[in-house]
């Protein structure tokens, strides 16, 4: 069959014919149906290194953003039937510790021993004909549409699980939230805050075109600017922001962050550009957090899909063939692409 | 000035001359602008005796729903100025226990001793041109409506207070909420959940027309009959609810929402009917717990007031005069009243 | 290999020669340390019948609070060494549904098509010399003492659930804590509580041994009569307890404990006797509640053996060989059991 | 009567002759049992100018750990008695905000306009024969000593507010917390910990005996060096702590606290020395938070008194007269104080 691989360090991937993987013990193996594009991927072939933690190693089928239809079921799994589709959790630790226990993959306690990240992550991905996955790594999707759903296993469980871990500071009246950077995460970041919460949500981006989105999923925007967080503090009466996600993680935006918090409030940076904030006790609200992230859970999964199939959570994609998926990532790369690219290998 | 005073235990309220009050030290001087009409007003001057328990005295001023303007403010009072508008939160504890300084002036823990339960329960109450209350109890209203705000102070705070302590159960993708009971409080109470939370509203009541107008913000109904369990649970998938409020309370409002809850969820009843039911180990879905509850916190009042102004609770009112007070009651008593009565003792 | 076998409904297990199993994909075979005997075995061989809930078919070995030393390791199993104690996570759920996902397996959603509901629950125990489990169920002992240690995967997590869910209520100075029932799950509340609140714990039960000992470790004890519910809201100034844990659950206990609680207060039902207790409004204190509980979660099985080996959890223990195992049940069934009773197939 | 007066900034105090105060409305006038003397006074007389925020003007009498016996009341104040002894919440805001209506008077959203931050902090404090405080900032001593309660108010009100914040974090089997400085508030900490958790405390100081002290409490202590992160790992297992205090708030120590944080740990800084620590996604384990903190509520310092009054907090004091107060201050200065200073100013 074929698939997109990662074959080498700094070096872009090829689509190339591989072997058709078979589900193993404990496992699924899926028709894919969708393989979203993710900007984790462009780190990985463009910036990571064989040094990098993580255990990777090149030479692997890329995408972690999956869905498909059950093609064959591997010995030990049952429940799971033929043709059914499901969405795909796509990290995978070592299932024994303390957070894998509990569904969460993504910190779990032996990754640096773990021989992979997860699928499509050291392990091979969706970008190919068809994927093998770990059964409790399945989210059944029921009718809704797999293919626009493939994105919700990153692009809509990171802001959930990042939103998820804010709510006690929304929930009330009167509350405020912000969203920096609206890109893909970001835009679903808003649809979740206008889902789950009652908050004031203000965005913000240098794209007018992305501000011009949010403000149609209910946020109410502040451009960029000297002016900006004062403009921030006059919408929160002065106050404050009871909740900040930073999905750019520069340095500026992490200080219009900061300094839009409310006493209490949380900042959950998301975005891995690296930036720095000087914290210092004077300098911060009181009792105010801030904090980073990463992916989510199992659970949180299942709770991302019951949104999209509620209508909650809608992400915007573009489809590729496996044949124009590298040109997916070319455009990704060259900062052209307009919505999630998915990858949807079996044409209707 | 008039006021609607209970004068005696089980005798119908009269409208009367009274003398004007006065700001005592800590408390702020009140010209009211709306007085709402509660029903457990007619528990008050209907049912209840001088063996009741809050340590009222027949002899009072109804009206524990306030608002009004500055008129004068009293002895070491000060920030609040001649004619603005506030809300009145209506509970009055001790002031020096854990309960009241906390805000929660409802479980007074000296409530056996205090001489009175509140402003309009025991104290005088805003059925009347004047109020005098505790620069303690009021909440700004800014440029808001003080007259369609009046109700808030206990048809919206209750029914937040329940769901806020319900929260956690609701703060997730796929939740479901019921509410059982569509009066003032239930309409109130779906439009809570609608701005704070993401669930799927069941709702449901005798009345066709009540069960339309919660349908026109946003909930689910299923009418009472043999049926109505399985119906609810078929909603949820099977699964049943994660939180239900019960603002009836009779045995059988608790007998569908008891059946009606999901694994872990939490059923509060508000309404006072005194209906049983008989908890077993083997009949409960596994954590899911029972509880009451009562009116709120000042911050609470607070939060209600910023949902108000945000547009996001939108109490339905008819309004009488102090003159045609009484009438009001007596409709409430024969069951006629078609909206929350707010008694506007000064006509524009 | 030797076995204790519960072979049919309503007939008392035998000991007898079985076939040595084998570790199964993502399975690991355990040379069993130490197999807990639990009440609950009683009612499977004596009370239940093949009508009952939870899909067990008669004819599995007994045991599901295991300990072992790993002997083999199945396919697809790593990280997992030949001769490390573990102690056994007994419930076994499909894995995939949001519950198996956070490893709550007890309350898995596919329980009524599950083949059995856990290891000595319908699939094989421990009350043999060898038995396989899935490595998801395992928890390292280190260097703990594994026979000791047997007990905890039900007696110690079984409270542990039930007090971790109501640490909120009691996470204060100044709060107060019943545990009523000190058979083993209690005489293990009373530990934990001890360990992992700051609250007064009171204790209650019909025995005077057991009461003796609650106190050793650290319980305020209250004998039962008609003066109990008065004693324990003395100790308490009159508040009453913010946690209770009823280990009986007969109509009486719940009344006791009904009576007992403060206002927010958390009562927690984990005895199975099938008591009643007739809820309503004016008799609960306001927004206290009740609810039941059943056994833990895999994380919280790791939290225990932490405890255990901080010697912040001493189960009291009496070993039985394998040929004395039935002699256990014996006593068990006579009331005649002093501690929990651990079968240990491998003699020192 | 005498009291220990802050005059000018920037000016030692001194001891002088002053008006007896009275008991305003609402207002209790205290006979002062204890009056504690805090580092914080210090940076009043020694660092603050007139541009200081807080609105504090010089000229008052110091002293914002306070207790005493109840020697007159004010017009409208019920419930409390002559003779009776009880500790007082030092904040004073404007009592009708939310922040104030929960009694956290510390967070007053109107703290800009108000004319002072509390009872020897701009209003005339406890160092004096007597006080007047509002009613509400009372807390019932009932029959413990309320000499050694003085501290309470502030030196085991704060590390409590911190802590009880953290529970979360603490609330489970395993747990681990770090204590930075062990200074009065630190030594507090680690009774505060050992009471309501059951986490292993890890304490840290310059001088050796302070550690010893916080040994005999309970904590593992690491001496500061090179080596001191690495033993903090070496001790949770290499996961580091689940909760820091940091009581210090220097960059170094900063930078120790934050070295030793587990995922999802939370570091609370207490100390206010200004230190800097710099914040970025990579060196931050994942979904830790740092957070700082001041003082405490209404509600904490009844549940503080709670743990005093059960022998679970017990400051370490040395008592002077109101003559020698001076003295305890110059110590304080010269950083010779070996416990927490009170003044008495009625010896028995």
């Amino acid at each position: 069959m074929r698939a997109i691989v990662f074959e080498e360090w700094k070096q872009f991937p090829t689509l190339k014919e591989v072997r058709k993987p078979e589900a193993g013990p404990g496992e699924v193996l899926l028709k894919v149906a969708g393989a979203g594009a993710c900007h984790s991927d462009v780190s990985i072939f463009q910036d990571f290194t064989a040094e990098m933690p993580g255990n990777m190693k090149a030479g692997f089928t890329l995408g972690h953003e999956n869905s498909g239809w059950v093609d064959s079921v591997g010995e030990g799994v049952s429940g799971v039937n033929i043709g059914e589709a499901y969405l795909v959790y796509g990290p995978v630790g070592c299932g024994r510790c303390k957070a894998c226990s509990r569904g969460q993959d993504t910190y779990c306690e032996n990754a640096a021993t773990n021989p992979y990240a997860g699928i499509g992550l050291g392990r091979d991905g969706g970008m190919a004909e068809y994927v093998a996955v770990p059964a409790r790594n399945l989210i059944p999707l029921g009718d809704a549409d797999p293919i626009a759903a493939a994105p919700l296993a990153d692009a809509a469980l990171t802001p959930y699980h990042a939103i998820k871990g804010a709510l006690p500071h929304l929930n009330a009246g009167g509350r405020f939230a912000l969203v920096v950077g609206l890109g893909g995460l970001g835009q679903i970041a808003v649809q979740i805050l206008k889902a789950l919460t009652g908050a004031t949500i203000i965005a913000t981006d240098m794209k007018p075109e992305a501000m011009a989105k949010a403000e149609e999923a209910g946020a109410i925007t502040v451009p960029s600017g000297p002016d900006q967080v004062r403009k921030i503090r006059e919408i929160t009466g002065g106050r404050g922001v009871d909740a900040a996600f930073d999905f750019v993680g520069v340095t500026p935006t992490l200080a219009t962050a900061t300094a839009s918090m409310a006493q209490g409030g949380k900042l959950v940076v998301v975005g891995i550009a690296g930036g720095v904030h000087e914290w210092s006790f004077f300098t911060t609200p009181y009792e105010s957090v801030i904090t980073n992230t990463y992916w989510g859970t199992i659970e949180e999964l299942h709770e991302v899909v019951d949104m999209y199939r509620a209508g909650q959570i809608t992400p915007e994609i573009e489809t590729y063939s496996l044949e124009d998926g590298l040109e997916a990532y070319r455009k990704m790369v060259a900062g052209k692409l307009n919505a999630r690219a998915v990858i949807v290998p079996h044409q209707a």
